[in-house]
């Protein structure tokens, strides 16, 4: 949908500030608690917390994230799901979220609406409350951010750092062509990473935005490689699909074109690998995990490095840079590549 | 400063995105933990916490809350301080904050690295950690949004919810004509908050944003009025130097104004005043506090309505209703009104 009108009394414009206010919180329905716990206040009471606080932020950008072949319920949800997969990436339980979002003035009323029953439907599904935002006026386009507290699931958090060499490396579902559908589609794997979260032998996790082959590199140790066999990379559908159109091999969709949400972890060398993959498949039989790999020192991998994937050949997106205009870019549909302008800083 | 280049060297285009990263690590320096209690992961590990967490978010806009005229620290300084004022608002502590950033790739690195100064040594003043956040590309402008995360201080929070009739209406600082200096100057009232938050007699507290005359309201409990007496409204020397510009009424200035981040509170019918005031003036002799009206029932307001403020006549700025556009605003200073770009959703 264009998100734009020139028609005054479609526009948000013609609701004024208060009016605005009103059917923000109409559209947010019950996923906006009471103030002090929702909109209203100064700040908002978070609920009460057990675990250790857990805080992760991302945007959608119209041009760069969306564009008006995107429904905005669709743009609404991504914003809210990219969060979730953060969230879901520590091991952690989402509790709360806040929005910001800035806009020019010749916004239309049905696409605000519409975007906000996006986030309100995720607010429903994952059971996190949109407790408070700020909305703003913009000169041109229209920036949703949206920020996500979470806690920790059990005792620990699982982060990038960790891993040894003889690690295994792991990767749930499949990879590759997620411009297709999966990037508006996905599942956040937060039931996932929170029991891997409890599993001991799982050393280090992250969750896969720019592709495996760019990601890895998060979790691998100093004076180590990741050693990925092209056999074992779980090359999805869509890669296949995107392959056939682009005439590159489907490996190199599933490794570079990002956007898969999936999560990226190791287990540990002294665990038993096969009584680890008997566990996960009694808890998520319906959930493929692959063994992509492992993490092997650079003198180890120097002598082998015919048997794994050339990482140098899938260089992840980098962002920032491109060279054509990101105007010209937001006028065609937006590709996975295009959807990764963000970089956690 | 103008933040825009066309000379590639000189923007964050030539920096790439991974020498971006190292470039914002380094002009944080301490403001940003190691992970994962800092900018690396997928999510940011918050400090461990004993009270109720807190959440607010604002955003500062190029061509809404700053412009070429303003340096980029003070428009980064901006930014951390309304989060915090939010945070005293509420009489809370602020424990960290995470950023996003969204920009088009012509930003220069000398603007982006002075904002990040502004951001850090904020972060250092005030002892708040900038624990992570993410950098995405925007078509055109540049919008960043911080998100602050904080505790309660001691047992209570205050809310803008609690006042009755009969409570008085005191504002901490003097208001009006912030424009000028000090909507860039001002210290959010964190101690203040905090203080008052343990006062149990004080019933509800915000932070005075968008201007008394309008602010007030959110205090006021349902068929009751704020009772605001003109003589006892703490005009500031601002308000009275843009009086003399305007031709306005200085009191207008500081009615009206907005951006004064002082706290404005409710203190109960059944309270000492004069005893409240003294306990006030010996934890903060230099912080000038005032009484500025009572909250009184719609029926007793309109007996006597002509010895209270007409706030009809000094109605706040509508925000995302204003016909001028918001491109030829952002090329004049930026004023107080066109600063308060945002409300609170």
């Amino acid at each position: 949908m264009y998100p734009f009108t020139d028609i005054k009394k479609e526009s948000i414009a013609s609701l004024g500030e208060s009016g605005l206010i009103r059917a923000l919180r109409r559209w947010l329905g019950k996923s906006s608690p009471r103030t002090p716990f929702g909109i209203g206040d100064d700040c908002a009471v978070l609920p009460t917390q057990t675990g250790r606080g857990l805080l992760t932020v991302d945007p959608v950008i119209y041009g760069e994230h969306f564009d008006d072949t995107v429904s905005p319920r669709s743009a609404g949800a991504k914003l809210f799901k990219r969060n979730l997969s953060d969230i879901a990436a520590m091991g952690g339980t989402p509790r709360a979220a806040v929005v910001a979002l800035a806009f020019e003035r010749r916004v239309k009323i049905e696409w605000l609406s519409e975007f906000y029953r996006g986030l309100a439907e995720n607010s429903r599904n994952y059971n996190v409350p949109l407790v408070g935002g700020d909305v703003a006026q913009l000169p041109t386009g229209i920036v949703a951010t949206l920020t996500l507290f979470g806690e920790s699931t059990g005792r620990r958090i699982l982060t990038r750092v960790g891993a040894k060499p003889g690690d295994a490396i792991y990767v749930t579902g499949t990879l590759g062509g997620s411009r297709r559908r999966h990037h508006w589609s996905f599942s956040p794997r937060l039931h996932e990473g929170a029991w891997l979260a409890q599993q001991n032998e799982v050393r280090s996790m992250m969750d896969v935005s720019d592709g495996l082959a760019k990601d890895i590199h998060a979790l691998v140790p100093a004076k180590a490689c990741p050693a990925l066999i092209a056999e074992w990379i779980p090359v999805s559908r869509d890669a296949l699909h995107a392959s056939r159109t682009s005439g590159r091999p489907a490996l190199a969709h599933a490794l570079s074109d990002g956007e898969d949400y999936e999560l990226l972890f190791t287990l540990a060398k002294s665990a038993s690998a096969s009584s680890f993959e008997s566990r996960w498949r009694q808890a998520f039989p319906r959930l493929k995990l692959s063994k992509v790999g492992q993490i092997v020192s650079s003198s180890a991998f120097q002598k082998e490095s015919n048997r794994f994937v050339d990482l140098n050949t899938y260089r992840g997106f980098e962002h920032l840079v491109e060279s054509k205009s990101p105007v010209a870019r937001s006028r065609s549909a937006p590709t996975a590549k295009k959807s990764q302008a963000g970089k956690k800083a």
